[in-house]
């Protein structure tokens, strides 16, 4: 047995304790790692240095190095996530769908634990607290494995975690880091069936579609952003100019940032005329299909075919006019992500069919695609923003890191 | 493109206008499809004689050749379990969490279907249509992919439903048979994620197993049953007499039959004497730890390792004796396939313990294994029962097929 497969027999023994601790016992263990963070957080920022200097010395962009290095205000914000999601409601135990049956049993869908969740991420330590975090609220060990450029802090920060987890009684074990952050460690971990009931990646596109090709431990797909904004020929210009300012511009390196804006031929002249001041304030590239740049002349360059599938993450707006709602509807089913999607429109027939037929996890009428969001759909804390449809679709709570079991309540019932 | 690809594409194209077709039409068509496997029953039987004369030349066992084999009854019964399917309460459009967030956005998620659904299965055609009508009952296409043994029958009746969804104003393609039942044709059906949401093997655990490593698809598993009956040291002897005898005997071909007795050393002696009279009645072959040996002499036969992790199928049952609870529970983590276990006794506190700790779809409290089933659950009919944690656990029934996406209505709101 190696180290990574002794990890994950440590972790699985781990989660079978964890499943039955109660709220209470879980609630004090996230308080005693709150309070250990704060006490020793000393341990964790000089980590946090060693991994900085490293990565300044192998020549890390100054946005990552922002991303890596952490700070007392950092974290006392990653502190009071934590205390937010102790806060949240535990989802754990609550029983659905309990019925006396016609033979006398009685029967119930009780929520538990999914057991150990891999999570695979970048180099940003606050993942390391957020995700420990909500897989304990939710009962499920995990086994985190974080960026090389992170390991200093976050074996820091693991470690005062599983010290603060025994003196709360339960299993260090519940959390565990991936100590060796080679490529082949990591492929072993997509691999672990026999210990991982599910693997989550977060991070960037490209960490997502690799882990999803290669595992074959079950995996959610998060993240991955390629939202339109349609402005419908019926829609408010105004509206739609602001609502495609903030779904573009507000924060482009997001998930839930637009990439694309579709227009209806019928206003694309006038909402262009209300929408370039505000796109102009960012100085945001327009790559446009022929009809739009013929109106936008030289405040647009050419979109390439690749343009049409691209998440920018940046100031970038990929521009193209349609003929009808439903020639944005199958556009959309053809270059979007499944994340998140919007019509601008005062048609009710039109907002009502396109929130019928647009496929995507949010579907929105004359709203900006920056709220896909668990905080402000109100689940609290998320884990990410699934882009799939099986088990979790959109925002994942701890409800979403759950799956239930029948209890079955029988007086010597057997079956014909 | 080749023929699959086409056929992923058609069904992907089906499944958008099948997922906005209300309950009536849904309702209509498979009311249609009764009608015209009723009436047009010959069709289906003259090729069903076909395969049963092709697979009896091929030498096929008896009782493979009677699950292949069609008469106007099992028709009959086929065509009564689909209009129980269109009876069922059809779980798309139900919208849960609706609520006006403080911003003024109102956001409710709704039930959709997951979308295009492969089924992979064997020579059993009644499956066809059975899988066919939960796919269309919640809104998703299918391709259906059966053994080559079946491949008349299947042809014949697949024909005939599209027929029946045509003349209903459906798209044919909301159904469809993979032609070539080739094993590498199955391969690349287990690939197309362009095009599937989701595959589901239905049959033996080989071929659960088979699917569930080859595929880049995601799968639901299935149907692997490695249950078992714990006697306590406070049962009800009697009862668990009962039960034991239910589990194992009633249908022991199914995957909620129960494999193996694991037995508390102090009641041991005295359960054997009460459960032997009834395992005799079907001459129960009893594959013996050496201390359930001791106890039983002639009657047992020693276990091999690979007993304690074999799904029998058949009138086989191994019997251990363990020394606790804890260590049964144990023994269950280690060899049980998460199905369906049992604990036979009148503790409280053993009871309750049991169901907290056994991690398994269905965990029962004094009554055999055997009621796990989407029918005695109250789901009405079901796919399978899903041995995973993620999506479904347990039974199958038309909501496991859905996935819900998030509608948010606006007026226009947009984000700090």
């Amino acid at each position: 047995m190696n180290a990574l497969h002794a990890q994950g027999a440590a972790a699985k023994a781990a989660s079978r304790l964890l499943a039955l601790a109660g709220t209470e016992k879980k609630n004090r263990a996230l308080e005693t790692i709150a309070r250990l963070l704060t006490d020793r957080q000393e341990e964790w920022l000089a980590a946090n240095a060693e991994d900085v200097a490293a990565a300044r010395a192998a020549g890390m962009s100054a946005s990552l190095l922002d991303r890596l290095t952490l700070t007392p205000e950092r974290v006392s914000g990653i502190v009071s996530a934590l205390r937010e999601v102790a806060a949240l409601p535990d989802p754990i135990g609550k029983t659905d769908h309990m019925e006396t049956r016609p033979n006398g049993l009685i029967i119930g869908r009780r929520r538990v634990p999914l057991g150990v969740i891999g999570i695979i991420y970048e180099a940003r330590p606050n993942v390391t607290v957020d995700a420990a975090a909500l897989c304990l609220k939710s009962g499920n060990a995990c086994i985190l494995r974080g960026g090389s450029e992170a390991i200093h802090s976050n074996r820091a920060v693991v470690s005062l975690i599983r010290e603060a987890l025994e003196a709360s009684g339960l299993p260090a074990d519940c959390v565990s880091l991936v100590q060796d952050t080679g490529r082949e460690t990591a492929v072993e971990l997509m691999h672990l069936e026999e210990f991982l009931d599910v693997l989550i990646p977060r991070g960037g596109a490209g960490l997502i579609r690799a882990v999803a090709k290669e595992a074959s431990v079950p995996v959610i797909r998060t993240g991955e952003g390629v939202c339109h904004v349609y402005i419908d020929k019926d829609a408010d210009l105004e509206m739609g100019a602001e609502i495609l300012y903030n779904a573009k511009c507000s924060r482009p390196s997001v998930c839930n940032a637009a990439e694309c804006v579709l227009i209806h031929r019928e206003v694309a002249e006038s909402f262009l005329r209300k929408t370039l001041p505000l796109l102009d304030k960012k100085a945001v590239e327009l790559r446009c299909d022929p009809a739009a740049l013929a109106l936008l002349q030289e405040r647009g360059v050419p979109a390439s075919e690749s343009d049409w599938d691209a998440e920018y993450g940046d100031q970038i707006l990929a521009v193209r006019l349609v003929d009808s709602m439903e020639e944005a509807i199958q556009f959309i089913h053809e270059h979007g992500t499944g994340h998140s999607e919007c019509i601008v429109t005062n048609s009710y027939a039109s907002a009502q069919h396109f929130l019928d037929a647009v496929d995507a996890a949010a579907v929105y009428v004359n709203a900006s695609t920056r709220f896909t969001d668990g905080g402000e759909f109100g689940l609290g804390a998320e884990i990410g923003i699934s882009t799939q449809k099986m088990h979790a679709r959109g925002p994942m709570g701890l409800e979403e890191l759950t799956s239930w079991k029948y209890v079955v309540y029988g007086q010597g019932q057997v079956r014909e």
